[in-house]
C-alpha cells in the first residue's frame, strides 16, 4: 500500500471494532497517525452521547501509547464551519470519526470541516470512521433501509463527506444481512463502488488502492457494466444483470482504478 | 420459452406461493400440465403433515379445474422403490413436490421414482416443486445453514433429484438473506449456476432456458469464471472474486447454455 506520494490513509471500519489492544485495527489507526507520537482528535457529531464515547475512545488510544487524544466537538454547523474545529484539526495526524446515526453527520458535509479533511487527509491526515463514521467518508452515504428487496424504495442515501469519492460504504455489513440494500444503492448510481464492510473488519484506503484487515470480509458490489432497469414503482424489484460481486477478506487487496481485486502478500501461504 | 421439443417443463416455486385463484403460478402448473384435463399426483414426501398438504394442493388444484388429483405416498425407501408410485406415475401430467423439510425428499434421491420423474420430464411431464420441493429439484439441494457468512462451513448440501442438472437452487431467498448460503454453495462446487428464488415467485424451466414469474425476483450467481479461494478452516470467510450476479424480476428469461440474462416480452414496455 506504500509508495504512492504523501497522501494520508483513510481507515475505513464497519463497526463494533475490538477496542482490546492487539487486535489490529485499532493499532493500524495509530500507525498512520504517526504512533505514540500521534496528535487523535476524535469527531463525536455521530452519537448522541458524545463524552462517553470521546471517553471511550481517549483510552484505547492512551492504551495504545498515544498521549494527545481531543475531541473535536461538532454540534451542530456552526461549529462544523467555525475557526476552533479547523484550527484543532490543522495540529492533528489523525482524525477518527465514532459510530453513532450517520443522519448527524450531514451537518458536516459541505461544511469548512469537511473541506478541511478533504485537503488536511491529502497532505498526510489520517483519517478513521467506524459505523456511521465510515459511511459518511463516501460520496454518498447510506441513510437507512433494510428491507430484503432490491429496489430503489429499499435505501435512503444522501451526500457523504467525499472522502473516497468513488465509494459508497456500508458497514455491519454481512451481520445485518445488508447485500440487498448496498445493490439498492449502487443501483441508483452504478458509478459508485458498492464497498460492504463487516463488522470487526476495515479497509486502509489510498485514492488509488485500499487492504483488507480484520475478522470478517469486505464485499465489493460493481454495477459499472451493468444493466439496469428500474421498474415504474421504487417498491417493485429491480433488474439487474451482470453486476461483479467480490468477497475480499483480510490481506486481499483492491484497485480502485482498475476495479480488480487480488491475493494480497498475507495470503501468499495458499 | 415454447418451440423446443416435447419435454416436459419445471415449475420451481420459492415458497409461500399464492394459493387463491388468478395469481399466476399455480394457475402455470396447472396449465403446463394440460388445463381441466390434467391428472395431477402430489408428492408429499418434504412434510410430516401429508395428509393436510395434499388436501390443501387438492382443493387449489380442484378449484382451477383440475378434477384428477391424486396423492403420490412416498412414506419411505420402499415406496420410491415400488411399482406402484411409478405405475401412478406413468398415469400422470403433472407431479408437484409439496414443501416441508428437504432432508426427507432424500428419501427419493436414487430411487426408481427419480429415475421415472427424470424419463417422464423428457416425455412431457409438468414437474413441480415448492420451498423443499424446490432446492430438491437441483443437481445439489442445500439442506441447511442460515449464516451471514460466505463460508464452506456456513452451507450444508447434498445431492438433489437432478431434474434442473446444472442448477442448485435456494429459496424463500430475499425474504430469508440467503444469499450468502448460496454464495457458500456455489463456492463448493462453482460449475453449479446458483439459482434463488424468492417468496410467490418462479421459474417455468426448460432444459435450456427458464423464464421468471411472480411477485420477487430471481437471483442468478455465477462463479464458473470466478476466483474462490478457500482457507484452512470451513469456519472462515472465502476469498471471492469476479462472481457475476443477476437479479431477475417476473418477465425475465435467463438462457441456461450461454449463462444469459434478458429482459424478457413481458418488459417491453420499459
Amino acid at each position: 500500500m506504500g509508495g504512492d506520494g504523501g497522501g494520508g490513509r483513510l481507515l475505513i471500519i464497519g463497526g463494533a471494532e475490538d477496542r482490546a489492544c492487539g487486535t489490529g485495527i485499532l493499532e493500524r489507526f495509530v500507525d498512520l497517525s504517526g504512533g505514540g507520537g500521534a496528535r487523535i482528535v476524535v469527531i463525536t457529531t455521530a452519537t448522541v452521547a458524545p463524552e462517553r464515547a470521546f471517553a471511550e475512545y481517549e483510552r484505547v488510544f492512551r492504551r495504545l501509547g498515544v498521549r494527545r487524544v481531543r475531541e473535536l466537538p461538532i454540534r451542530g454547523r456552526s461549529d462544523a464551519d467555525g475557526t476552533a474545529a479547523a484550527g484543532l484539526l490543522g495540529e492533528a495526524t489523525g482524525a477518527f470519526l465514532c459510530g453513532g446515526d450517520q443522519s448527524r453527520l450531514r451537518t458536516l458535509v459541505g461544511s469548512r470541516l469537511n473541506a478541511r479533511l478533504r485537503d488536511r487527509l491529502a497532505a498526510g491526515l489520517a483519517i478513521g470512521g467506524t459505523s456511521a463514521g465510515a459511511t459518511a467518508l463516501g460520496a454518498t452515504m447510506i441513510l437507512g433501509g433494510d428491507g430484503a428487496d432490491v429496489a430503489a424504495g429499499a435505501v435512503r442515501t444522501g451526500p457523504g463527506l467525499g472522502l473516497m469519492p468513488k465509494a459508497l460504504i456500508d458497514m455491519h455489513f454481512g451481520e445485518r444481512g445488508r447485500l440487498p440494500r448496498l445493490l439498492s444503492a449502487v443501483t441508483l448510481d452504478p458509478e459508485r463502488l458498492g464497498i460492504g464492510i463487516d463488522e470487526n473488519t476495515a479497509i486502509c484506503a489510498t485514492p488509488d488502492a485500499f487492504e483488507v484487515l480484520g475478522a470478517g470480509a469486505v464485499s465489493v458490489v460493481d454495477a459499472q457494466r451493468a444493466t439496469v432497469v428500474h421498474p415504474d414503482s421504487d417498491g417493485d424489484p429491480v433488474t439487474l444483470f451482470d453486476v461483479r460481486l467480490h468477497l475480499l477478506p483480510a490481506g486481499c487487496v483492491f484497485d480502485l482504478a482498475a476495479r480488480c481485486p487480488a491475493v494480497g502478500p498475507a495470503h501468499a501461504r495458499y
